[in-house]
C-alpha cells in the first residue's frame, strides 16, 4: 500500500526549498549549461531499501525531464554496492536534486533496515515488531511505511484512529475497568482500542471488559510469561519498553503478539548511500 | 541566535497536525473536562539540551493557556533526572500536545549531545566540529541550531548561501584553477567559497587562488597533517569523510581548522526525555 | 471529544477568505468607526446544535476583541428562537464574520439535527446511526463531529483508518475468504476490518474469517432478520443502502447494530439560525 | 465561463487528503497491483450535470495516467442512467479518487438541479433565479458556478465585489437616503451598488437615488407588485426572503427582475450518481 | 475600507520569511539579550502615508510584545520629518522586523504619494485619478489601498469583478454591439460592464447599448472633447492612456469622469521612510 | 544561476489568483470557445531584459497547452519593438493570463534595465554595483536576480547568510572593536562579515580585525579615497547612501570596490513591454 505520491509530494517539495534556500543552487552555474549526466544511487552498505518513491518525487520537482529508473524496489534487502535507481539528465538539475532525494533514501532506508533486523531476531516466533509514535515530526506517513517495508507493522498513526488507553485515562477514570467502558462509549464501531497496564492484577481488570489489545508495560520476562498463560488469546498482547536487539528474542519468546520498538523511528542510523556518475 | 517562532511554528503545526490527524485526540475525551495537570519534562539520560523552543510552540498551539516554563536553558550539558520544564493546564491539552513537544526535543537532544561529544573529544585542539546537509528533511534549521547548541558549527545552510566547488565541478571546468575562477566569478562579494580538493596536488593548485576554505577529502592522518603544513594558514582547512568518536581527536590533532560530521544530524540517537506527573 | 483548534482553524480561514475576497468588506464602510454591536445569534427553528466552535474562530479571526460566549452547547436539542450565542464588540467586525460563522452553524446544525431525527426514529432498538465518506469536500471533519453531536457514529475517516472490503476487492481477490485473508495480512493490529457482502451466502464465508463487522449492502428486511440469526453475535452488523427516515425504524427492528446514512453528510438541509441585535 | 483549475485545483486537493489521509488507501492494497479498470459515472437520478471539472482534477491528482473523458457537458440536464464520464486506468487509482471526485459531482450536480428547478418553475415571466452568500463554507465559487449552470445568477460573490446597503447599514447612517449617499461615495466606479428594503416607503426614498438594484426584503405579492408598479423602471428589483418552489411563480409574476434564494447554496440535497464498471 | 488583517497577514508573513531567510537574524546575536529599544519611524520626505497596517503586523509577527503606536493615519499628508510611528520593545525584535516593515511603508506611501500629486493635478474638474491591473505581483490588494488613501479610486480588482470588453473581445464578437450584448448576458446583476473604444464610432455604436462605463483609449484631447459632448452623460466615460503628470490636467479639464494611470502602481519610486532611536 | 521552477512558481500562482479572484476571467466569455491566439511579447522602450522565466510559468499554470517561446535571454539588452517571447494557443487562456506575466516582466525588466545603467555609469572603474534588502515585498529572489542580469550584484539575501555589523550593533557593544570580535565568535566560517563604519577613525579601528568587508556609510568622496587608501586592499570597501545616477561615477572613481544602490529594487521605472496580435 505505497504513500500517495499527493500526500508525499509537499514533504519533498518543503526539504527541496530549505536547502534551495532563496532560489538559485550557485554551485550549479559552475557546470556547463545543459551538460548531461548518467549516474547510479548505489547502496554502501547492506540493508533494506525504502525512500525512493520521495527520492523520484525530488528529481521531478527539480526537472520534469530527468528519468529516474527504480533498480530495486523499496523493502528489498541489497548488499553493499547493489544500485538502487539510474539517473540521467541535466547535470545541473541532478546535483541540485541530489542531496534531498539522497537525505529520504539514507533516513527511510535506515528505518526499514533497523526493522529488518529487529524482524530477523524474532523469526520463529509469532511476535510481530512494531513501531510507535516516537517518530520525527513531519515524517510520521514516511518512517511508519518505511517501518512496514522493513517487515515491520505500523501501529496507530495518531491520537484519532485508534485508543490506547493510558496510565493518566486510567487514573482519572478511577480503575481499568471504568476506563475501557468509557473508551468503549466513545470509539465507535471503527476504531480499535488497546489498553495499557502495569500489572497481572490490572491485565485480569481489563480482561474483563474484552479490549482488542492490551499494552504490557514494561512487563519482566516472567511477568509476559504469565500474561500470555492468563490471556490464553483472549486479546492480542504487546509488550512494550526499552526493548533492544539483545532482548528482543527472549520476548518474542514468551508468547506476546506484538513488540513495539520507539527505537525504529527515533534511533535509527541512516544508510549509507551515495550517487556515483556511471 | 535562536530561530524565530514564526519559521519553526508551522514546522510544528505540520508536526502536531500529523498526530492528531482528522482533529481529534479521541482517548484525550477519557479525561475529565478541564482536570488540571502538573507536570514536568525531565531528561532520562544525561546529555546536552536542545529543542525547548518547539516544544513550547506545541504546547500553545493546542492550548494558549498552557503554562510551559523552561528549567533549563537550550545549550545546557543535564544528567539523568534534570527537569528541563514545567508544564501546568488543562490536562487533555498536554496529552494532546505531549508527544509532539517530545517528539522534538529528544531529536534536537539527540543531535545537541551527540555534537557536545565530539567537542569534547577534541578539546584543546583548535578544531571546530561542524554540521553538514546531511539533515533530515524539513527540520534543517532546527538540527544546525541543535548543532550550535551543542558547541559546533552549522556550516552552509544550503545551495544558495556559499560556495562548494566540488569534484564534478572541477571535472566539468577542467581543472581546479578554472573552476574557482568560475566560482568568484559568480559569487558576489557576500558568499563564501569553498573547494573540494582530493590531493596535496589539488589543495596546492586551490591555494593559488586564495580560497577561503579547503576541504580535505577523506584525506589520510599523514595527508592532513601535510596538508596543515603546505597551507600554512593561508585558507581555512576543512577534513570531511568518516569521521567517527574514535577517530575525531587523531584528526583534530593534524591542525586542520573544521572537522565536519554527516552524523551530527543524520544519525544521532535521540536523547530519552519524558514528561511525568509532578 | 471535540476538533482542535489547529485543526479547524484552517477551514474557517478559508471560508472567511472567500467570503471577503480582495481584503475588504466594502459595505462595513457605512457603519461607524468603532460603533458598538450587542447580538444574538438564535435558531429559527428547533433542531440539534453544531458548530459554535467554528463559528467562534470566525469571528476571533476578523477581531480578537469580539466577545462570543456561547448560551447552549454542541449537541443541545433547542426549540425556535432559542439563542446559541451571544456577541459583543466593533459592528463592523461583526458583519464581516456574521455570514462566515452563519453558514458553518447552520449547515453543522443541519447534519447533526437530520441525525438526531434518525436516532430518534430507532430509539429503544440497539441499533446505531452512522455516517458514510459521503461528505461535502472539506468538511468532513466537521461533518462527522456534527452527526456524533446528534448522537450518531461517525464510521470510518477515510481510506486510510480502517479497512472496508468492498465488491470490487472481493471479485478482483477471487471470493470473500481470498480478500478477507488479504485484509488481515495487511491491516496490521490497529485497524479494524469490515467487509461488504450482497447475500447470506457471502456473509457466511465472511463470517468464517472472523471480521469485527459485515456491511449487509441492500438487503431487504428478510433478509437482514436472517443475518442477524445467523451471525449470533459473531460479528457487528451494518445496514447500508437507501435508507430513510421512513425506512430505518424496520431496519433497525431486524437487529442489526449499525445503519449507515448518506444523507446525514450529503443532503441535510441547512437549520435556520440567525443573528440579530439584542 | 469555467473556473480556472488552478482556483479549484488546492480545493480538491484538500478534499482528497482528507479523504486519503496519511498518505495510502489501505484497500487498494487488496487489489493486483496494476489491474486494469474501465467504468462509466452514470446519474441514477435525473437533474442538471454540474462538477464536472473538480471531478476529473481529483482523478488526475491521484493518477495523471488515468483517463477521464466527458460524455456530458457541464449544465446538461441528463435523465437517470445517463453517463456523464468514462474513466479507464489503474484500478487501484480509480477507487482511490472515487468518493472525491463523486462527493463534488452529486454536491454540484444536486445545486444545479434545484436551481434548475426554480428557473423552470418561473419560466415565461422576466424574473432571473439567484443565490445568494448562504453557501457551504469554502465550496462558493464552485456553487455559485452550479447556480449558474443550472440556469441562475451568481449575485454577488462576498464582502468586497458590489455593496449591498443593509438594514443595519441605514439604521447607523441615519436614513436610506444618508446611507446610499455614503455608499456612492465609497463604491469607485466599478462596484453595483444594491439596497435592502423593507417597505414602499423606504423603496420610494431608495430610488431618488438611483441605485442600480433594490432588494425587497420580505414584501407580500401585493407589496412586490406595488413596488413594481412604483418604480417603473428606474431600478432594477430583487425579491428575496423564504421563497419556495411553491411560491416562486407568484413573486415571478409580479414583474420583479430576480429572485435570490439561500436554499440553492444551502439546502440543495445531492443528486445521486455512481460509478459502475462498464 | 481597510483591509482585514486576516488577508494581509500572509503577505507580510511571506516577506519577512525571506528576510529571516533559515531562521535567525545573527545578527542580532550581537545584541544584548532583552536589550531595551525606544523608535520612531518617520517620513523623510514630505508625501501620503500608506502601510501602516502591514507594518503594524511585521512587527507583531516578530514579537507581540513590541508596541508599534501610529502617530499618523493611513493618508495623511506629511512633511519631511514627520513621526509615522513609535516602536518600544526588544532591540533585537525590532531589527529582525524593521526592513520588512519599512519595505511595505516606502513601497505602499509611494504609491499614495504620487496618486496624490495626480489627484491634486486634476482638482477642481470632476475628473477622478483610477489604478488599473498594471500591479506588483502579490501586492495588489495593498496597492490598490494605497491608490484609495491617495485620494484615487481602484477600478477593477481583477477579472472576474466587472467586466471590461476589450479590443479583442469586439474582434471575436465582430462588433461592439455583439460584443457588449454578450457581456450583458454572461455579467449577471452584479457586475459593471465597461467598454474599450478607440474612436467617436465605435463610442456612439457603444452608446446605444448602454454600458456604465466606456473607457477612451488613447483619445486626442479634441477627440476626449467630443466624446464628453457626444455621451452628454449616457455613460461615465474613462481616460486611459499614456497618461502622465504634466497631461492629466488638461485631460481633466475635457470633462472625463475617470482618469486610469498605470504608473500609480508599477512605477511610483518608495518614499523615503526610516527608523530612528529616539 | 537561474532561479529553481519550484521556488519561483508560488509566487506567480499568487499573482495569478489575484488577479483571477473567485476563480473565472469573465470576459474571456467573449471568445468563442478554443478560438487561437498568435502574438508576440514586444519590448515598447529599449532596456535589459527580465522575468521570461516567471511569465513562461504564468502561461502555463492557466493552460499547459500554451506555446511560449522566448525570442530573447533574460539579461540581453534590447531596443524599443524587440520581441522578447511568441505565445501561441487558446486565446482565452492567453488574455486570462497575460496581465500576470507582463506584470513580472515590466517589473524585473525594470530593475534589470535601471541596475544596467548604473552599471553602463561605472564602466571603466573597478566598482561593483549591488542591491540591497530595500526590495518589493514577496519578490526579493526575483528582483536579486534581475540585478544580476542587469550587471550587478545581489549582496546579502536577507539577516541570515551574512553578517553587517551595523550603528546600533557597534553602539550596543561599546566599540567597533567588540562588535567585530562578537561577530567573529558567532559567524561559523561559512558567513562573510561586513562592518559598517561612519568615519575614518572607525575604519581604522575595523582594519584591525581583518573584516573581509567594510560599509562605508555617507562618506564624502574626500573621505572615500582617503578610506580605499588607507585600507590599501585589506578589506573589500563599499560605499552607500543616496547614491544616484548622477553620483555614481565620481563614487567609482575613488576606487571603492563595491557601490550598493536602495533605488534598484524599490524605485525602478517598469520597462514598458507589452502583447501584440502577431
Amino acid at each position: 500500500m505505497p504513500l500517495l505520491d499527493a500526500v508525499i509530494e509537499p514533504i519533498v517539495r518543503a526539504a527541496l526549498l530549505e536547502d534551495v534556500g532563496r532560489g538559485a543552487d550557485v554551485s550549479a552555474a559552475l557546470l556547463p549549461q545543459n551538460a548531461p549526466f548518467k549516474g547510479l544511487i548505489r547502496a554502501r552498505k547492506a540493508g533494506t531499501v525504502a525512500g525512493l518513491q520521495p527520492a523520484r518525487i525530488a528529481f521531478r520537482i527539480v526537472d520534469q525531464d530527468l528519468q529516474f529508473t527504480p533498480l530495486a524496489d523499496d523493502g528489498a534487502r541489497v548488499e553493499s554496492g547493489a544500485p538502487l535507481a539510474r539517473i540521467e539528465g541535466r547535470a545541473a538539475s541532478v546535483v541540485t536534486a541530489e542531496r534531498t532525494a539522497l537525505n529520504f533514501l539514507t533516513l527511510l532506508s535506515g528505518c526499514a533496515t533497523l526493522t529488518a533486523r529487529y524482524v530477523t531476531a524474532v523469526a520463529g516466533t509469532k511476535a510481530r515488531i512494531a513501531a510507535t509514535r516516537k517518530t520525527l515530526p513531519g515524517l510520521r506517513a514516511l518512517q511508519k511505511e518505511a517501518v512496514q517495508l522493513g517487515g515491520g507493522w505500523p501501529h496507530r498513526f495518531g491520537l484519532d484512529d485508534a485508543i490506547l488507553v493510558k496510565d493518566n485515562h486510567i487514573a482519572a477514570a478511577g480503575s481499568v475497568s471504568a476506563a475501557l467502558a468509557q473508551a468503549q462509549a466513545v470509539a465507535g464501531h471503527m476504531r480499535v482500542i488497546e489498553v495499557e497496564v502495569d500489572s497481572l492484577a490490572q491485565l485480569e481488570e481489563a480482561l474483563d471488559h474484552k479490549p482488542q489489545i492490551v499494552l504490557l508495560d514494561n512487563f519482566s520476562l516472567t511477568d509476559l510469561q504469565a500474561a500470555v498463560t492468563l490471556t490464553a488469546g483472549r486479546a492480542l498482547l504487546e509488550a512494550s519498553g526499552g526493548v533492544t536487539l539483545e532482548t528482543v528474542r527472549a520476548i518474542a519468546e514468551t508468547g506476546v503478539d506484538v513488540i513495539s520498538v520507539g527505537a525504529l523511528t527515533h534511533s535509527a542510523p541512516a544508510l549509507d548511500i551515495g550517487l556515483d556518475v556511471a
